[in-house]
């Protein structure tokens, strides 16, 4: 069986790429609103699930025991583009446990964004603060610091923090997460494959406290509220993150991963949102999730007007001429 | 219909992503030796027909009015890499007709290459040398000035070069190329539409000779043994299109295009190459004309062995462990 085509990219008016995918929609009971291809598919959700990993900062005290904020929890739940806030933002978490970059695991690399890249080049080279990643690994270094336990080796999955994070990602998704279910992330900590619908359930859960312990569902709002109060320290400037949550603050929550996979909840709705397309692109899974939102939740003309470009943005080449466009097809609408 | 699943993506063992795709490959008579799903589908070919693009040059009378060498006819067929080598060499070209970067209408951007841009970065700003067609543009301009026109205007699609570009690709694909086939490249300049089977026929009169003109043949040649001979500045440092062409020599000329399209020759067998990743992707296109080499070019063991990296390429994270792979799927074999 093959995927639904999902969004096109046309160059003029005519088909130039076109990519399949599916979809979940679920609530926090598992209950299937929408079902596009095959939602038993097992996906590795990457980097989507940075928010369920960063629980563990909330409930091993980590986040009270070193006064973390909004930005520090955001950091946590973030592909960061290593713009020079998110670097700072992660030196000063490591500062808290008398740590810095050396610390960090998750290997280096230049900027996402171009621009903080240029920068950089201009004064010195990456470290693995500027790892997308970097808020994420501090996150786990803090918890293994507040867990009073080694923190070399955090990334392992052996390593009691990484056994947390596997436990409160089998309680999201009510899936056992064996062995066979792992694989290693770009920053090198485990990955845990999981049914699409179930990732779903995931972000349900994640968007609403139900089904979760008080203490868990706790620990999920506070990182919701971090993450919509300050999502440019989630993704950075100009990013698909960043620009959904400042457009919708607490009602949406959005995370990108690696190999097109996008999650996201819509909590009034009750509602989590789990993407995967088959080929990776992280381009047809942004407006995907952007015709998802604009098809589930009620939006004035100028919510509606703002997320258009994010569904159907138009393609520029460089000299600045329209060339094409994406867009999201009917299996959507 | 959907076309089939040419390459997956692994994670660990498991499958995380797949790409589909159409392959044709065929003679100069337009006889298909390989069909392997919609080949009748009109493709964009985008930056995998240079070499046909830039036929003009030789054609016109250029390439010898300018003393151009391997080295430049290269570079009018690359998509290239930014490097130095690459940016004084365009620049050389330029010189020849008295005219400097703000002759290109290719717009600017960063190099590809990182390394390159990092340099870059450090002493500057890129310019449109720096563009990845500048080449292409530099040979578009030559041309104009070498048939004693104005050059302004050269990417414009009733230019008398883009008319005479558009003619060479009617001829070598046999198929009329319309106003309805036409769209704007990444560069600014025309690209058109054709059925995939009929770029693998024009790759295999452009590899050959056979059905052209004998000083079109020429022409063709000419630039085959310049691209051969000089892979470096079809592409660049560590790119596969450079690469394979080191590998192979005269043996084997591949070009890559945006979305997913790749292109090639195999002169020795007659036969053209043109490959659609549905999707888009690159890495899936590579893998799939390293495969397509490896079914039907002959091979030493060490050829083939040499080979294998580039049609099932080892996944690695920013720490250097290995985390999955690209394969090609049976389909292929």
């Amino acid at each position: 069986m093959s995927d639904p085509v999902l969004v096109e990219v046309l160059r003029g008016a005519r088909l130039e790429s076109r990519h399949r995918g599916a979809v979940a929609v679920a609530d926090a009971g598992g209950r299937a609103v929408l079902a596009l291809g095959d939602v038993e598919c097992l996906v590795f959700p990457r980097s989507a699930v940075k928010a369920l990993q960063a629980m563990v900062l909330i409930e091993i005290g980590a986040a009270d025991a070193y006064g973390f904020g909004d930005e520090e929890l955001a950091l946590a739940c973030a592909s960061h583009s290593g713009e020079p806030g998110h670097v700072a933002g992660v030196t000063r978490m490591l500062a808290k446990v008398g740590l810095d970059a050396t610390a960090l695991a998750c290997g280096a690399h230049w900027p996402l964004s171009q621009p903080a890249m240029v920068a950089l080049a201009r004064s010195g080279e990456p470290s693995a603060l500027h790892n997308n990643c970097s808020g994420k690994h501090a996150g786990f270094i803090c918890g293994a610091c507040a867990m009073g336990i080694d923190h070399i080796g955090y990334w392992k999955p052996d390593h009691p923090v990484q056994r947390h994070v596997r436990a409160v990602l089998e309680d999201l998704s009510g899936e056992a997460l064996g062995e066979d279910r792992r694989a290693i992330d770009g920053c090198s900590v485990p990955t845990w494959a999981m049914p699409l619908q179930k990732l779903a359930q995931a972000f349900a859960r994640f968007g609403t406290g139900h089904k979760l312990a008080p203490e868990r569902a706790r620990a999920a709002a506070r990182l919701r509220a971090a993450c919509t109060s300050k999502p440019w320290h989630v993704a950075g400037t100009g990013r698909f993150c960043t620009e959904i949550m400042r457009l919708f603050g607490s009602r949406v929550f959005v995370k990108t991963g690696a190999e097109g996979v996008y999650c996201g909840a819509l909590p009034e709705l009750g509602l989590g949102i789990s993407i995967k397309c088959d080929d990776g692109a992280g381009r047809a899974a942004q407006a995907i999730m952007a015709a998802l939102i604009a098809r589930f939740l009620p939006l004035s003309d100028k919510e509606r007007a703002s997320l258009r470009p994010f569904a159907g943005p138009t393609l520029r080449n460089w000299n600045g001429f329209e060339v094409g466009a994406l867009r999201v097809t009917d299996a959507l609408r």
